[in-house]
């Protein structure tokens, strides 16, 4: 059994201890936080500490703390033997000060409540050593059944996919509900044709599978959505968004 | 058992019969298009017609054409004691010429091979008398869990809703889809997390379940992602719709 010490009491840090206290592999020795408040849920679990001069000796140390704080707090785990990871999709693992670094990233948009299936979560991986990349693999198979090696590189551009695939996805949802709302339609109508639209793209290519009017590049119900619209936020999204559905969709002449 | 005429040969008109053949309520006897080619997957199934003027008597005229078409094709059914619905989202009922009128409205993306489960799909209806709604109603009801009366006003902005919600949707999924191929991504490793997004919204509002750089008006994580996105569209998507989301989750003063 390999030990561990969580940084962090977030989101992240709190799936993290959840899923490493079911796990074979590793065991969470300890979590630290900068508030007695955020480790108030994990104190009777676990050992806790404040102070980050007091992180105990572990094979890994998960920093899972908001993007901008995770090179500061490796600087106090410099000298360790353990491997230093961070947890972040938009973070270069160059930032870790640690001699024996890496990234476990879990491509799941978290909320703190909610109950997740941990072994459809993709783990994203990245390690200075093949020996320390050889370790996040074996932890992040007995978590999960795809664990994917990406560069710094290829993380970024994936976390900024992910903005486009959950973010602005959900986004549109948002201005749809917002549609019914002020129309006194009951949103739900549209929850079968948002489950569909989600599973399709499992199938068919997200290119393959577009529809609708600006996929027929259909000026005139473009035209007439564009004036049934009265908010000049939504005009904006629905004309940028068409416009881009249409060059994407263009014959190559 | 009532009897229906279909008018049309694409995929809403293609949906209706295949789900007519196994309905209690309703029976298929006649499907009218334009052009032997688009009737000959009906044509060892039922009685098909290309000319509009031989349309056999019926208890309802599914009017399942182009938007543009719906009104013409309408003005060969004016004198019919039946019922004749047209299926379109975005189009009135008053285009209609017939005396007894109404709309069928299948809430779905359909492509024409895809398997559907009908009873999932909700189906708007409306009509120009009580009888023809009471009518529409019971027909709806044996296909599908959900039936709702929408007036044309209401259902054209439902119509609008589902672009939203479906097409633009998508097409981030696309996007997404784009920058992983350019970066030697599996698109694969986002199928999870698009499911759950979409599962996330039959839980919480799309307002509450908003995550990511914009929600939280993140200035670094935003201009960084700018920054690495090298397609124009790509940025003034990225632009247009993170200024949305700030715009819509700003707090009221």
């Amino acid at each position: 059994m390999h030990t561990a010490v969580i940084i962090g009491t977030g989101n992240v840090a709190t799936h993290l201890f959840e899923v490493f206290k079911t796990n074979s592999f590793l065991k969470t020795i300890q979590v630290v936080g900068r508030t007695a408040k955020g480790l108030a849920p994990f104190k009777n679990q676990v050992t806790v500490a404040t102070d980050f001069k007091t992180i105990t000796e572990a094979d890994i140390y998960f920093i899972a703390v908001t993007d901008k704080a995770i090179a500061p707090v490796s600087n106090y785990l410099g000298d360790r033997n353990g491997i230093v990871v961070h947890t972040s999709g938009a973070v270069s693992m160059g930032v870790l000060s640690a001699s024996s670094k890496g990234v476990f990233y879990l491509l799941q948009s978290f909320s703190k409540d909610q109950k997740v299936v941990y072994n459809r979560v993709p783990i994203c991986i990245e390690a200075s050593s093949v020996s320390g990349l050889d370790f996040l693999k074996k932890l992040g198979n007995s978590i999960s059944e795809t664990v994917y090696e990406l560069s710094s590189e290829q993380r970024k551009k994936l976390h900024l996919a992910a903005v486009f695939a959950n973010n602005f996805s959900n986004h549109m949802y948002a201005v749809a509900a917002q549609l019914c709302e002020k129309n006194a339609i009951p949103f739900e109508l549209l929850h079968p044709l948002i489950q569909e639209t989600a599973q399709k793209i499992t199938k068919l290519s997200p290119k393959e599978a577009q529809t609708g009017p600006a996929k027929r590049n259909d000026i005139l119900v473009l035209q007439e959505h564009l004036e049934v619209l009265d908010d000049k936020t939504q005009q904006r999204l629905y004309k940028t968004i068409s416009e881009a559905i249409i060059e994407f969709h263009e014959e190559k002449l």
